[in-house]
């Protein structure tokens, strides 16, 4: 139970403090510059960041957060030990600043690696960097789930994305956008449990899985809920496929609508956790 | 005092868990594509992941890891709270594994935002996406760090790097490799304390900061050391100094011999910690 108004009040602080979703920089290309990326874009080929590295120091390349601020109130999966910070030093009793973290790996937005559900499987230390920088695609099933929090990412619904947006790359990362970003601010409507404690969110389902596995060789998974797999699943399905796979899950998306469908690439800003299940993240895209 | 040989184990661990220093995709680009890069180039348009957000999937890009694996034994500035990790569940027991971490935002790889040294500065939420992703150079004073271990970078150094590969870029990330990454196996020796307890290791001298700042309007400045200033320092010039004019520092950072000094992109995953005074971060580079 909770001081009525808390839940706001506290959604209404997390939303305050969450990075603007794109961040946009001012074009200023060079003629020459800008003759070049409209050549690329007449060829399908998307050039995140293409003036950065050089002298022009901007480009008019677009940048999506994917993450959520890393607090200790952030939702997580039932079981999970709990986010803890403290203050460790002050400016002023000390001279400088800094906090101490108490974390799960799997707390706020972050990886499953394949050794959170393979014995023996790969550690985040071990994922390549080229692995970390995918295309990324977002399969968008926010109307349904609006109706039906038990909906699960289906073949039919790959296919229908691929009839309207193109093929989805190799080694892509395929996003869920589920609106499930909206519940953030409260625990509760997050995981959004019945009287029986069953939870009730939108997930992969495992065919749409297998079907993004064998057909279109992708990289991982994307969601923008507490699980890979519905909240209401007993068996992991989706989790175990992708983990046995050698892929990987990312959790606890944030701003997946603010992305194109297809044509963006995502950054996985992975901490190399040792001996790591997986971890927190910092999940963004370019385009 | 340890058992003979354990700083060397320690070092072998920790040396045999690191990601390689450069992971290279294999080219396979089209005609079109490599028409269209060949074009970039002799425009002086460095391109990273042109390839990756198309259909294309696989470039010739060229990623670098710039961070360490973080781990429970990495050297800490003396002070820190150690950082400590804790098995939580099981495969075998539990049916997943995940790892529990106590940590404190300056450990391993990580960034200092304004807040650390300024009260009411920025917090790493508030640092913007834009400011992430910016051109990274390479100021190397190994050579001369070997022979001298309190020596710092000097407005010398910086007017000597821009005759040999062309001006600074507007909003770069400036970092200074010292070849201190050789030393990460063993804390004692990162450190380099004498008998006084007065550390001895290479950094930003304030003069080069302050050039930077003013002539270069850079993002922010990365050490391959412990802190941003020399070890001995007593007064934080170089931290107060780029803090204060609301840019950061990154430190830790490892494999910037292995990118080139000028052309590449830094990608910054700084996990969005709350009210974080900096933290960990995946630092790496895409050329």
């Amino acid at each position: 139970m909770c001081v009525p108004g808390t839940l706001e009040t506290v959604r209404a602080q997390i939303e305050a403090e969450e990075p603007p979703d794109v961040d946009v920089d001012v074009p200023r290309l060079s003629r020459r510059t800008a003759l070049l990326a409209g050549a690329a874009t007449a060829l399908g080929t998307a050039i995140p960041g293409r003036a950065l590295a050089g002298s022009a120091g901007r480009s008019g390349m677009r940048l999506a957060d994917l993450t959520h601020v890393f607090s200790e109130d952030f939702p997580l999966f039932p079981g999970a030990p709990p986010t803890s910070r403290t203050t460790a030093v002050t400016v002023q009793a000390d001279g400088f600043y800094a906090q101490q973290w108490t974390l799960s790996e799997h707390a706020c937005t972050h990886m499953d690696a394949p050794a959170h559900f393979v014995a023996g499987g790969r550690t985040t230390p071990q994922l390549r960097l080229s692995e970390l920088v995918a295309p990324v695609v977002v399969i968008d099933i926010a109307r349904r789930a609006a109706g039906d929090p038990d909906t699960v990412v289906t073949p039919n619904d790959l296919r229908a994305f691929e009839r309207r947006y193109g093929r989805i790359p190799r080694n892509a990362v395929v996003c869920m956008h589920s609106g499930w970003q909206a519940r953030i601010g409260s625990t509760e409507s997050y995981r959004n449990a019945d009287a029986q404690q069953v939870m009730h969110f939108p997930g992969f389902g495992k065919a749409a899985v297998e079907w993004l596995l064998t057909r279109r060789s992708i990289r991982g998974i994307g969601v923008d809920t507490l699980s890979l797999d519905p909240g209401n699943s007993k068996t992991f399905d989706s989790h175990v496929t992708v983990l046995k796979a050698n892929r990987y899950g990312i959790e606890n998306l944030r701003g997946l609508k603010a992305i194109p469908a297809r044509g963006a690439t995502i950054y996985l800003g992975l901490i190399p956790w040792r001996g790591g299940s997986g971890g927190p993240c910092r999940a963004f895209a370019a385009w």
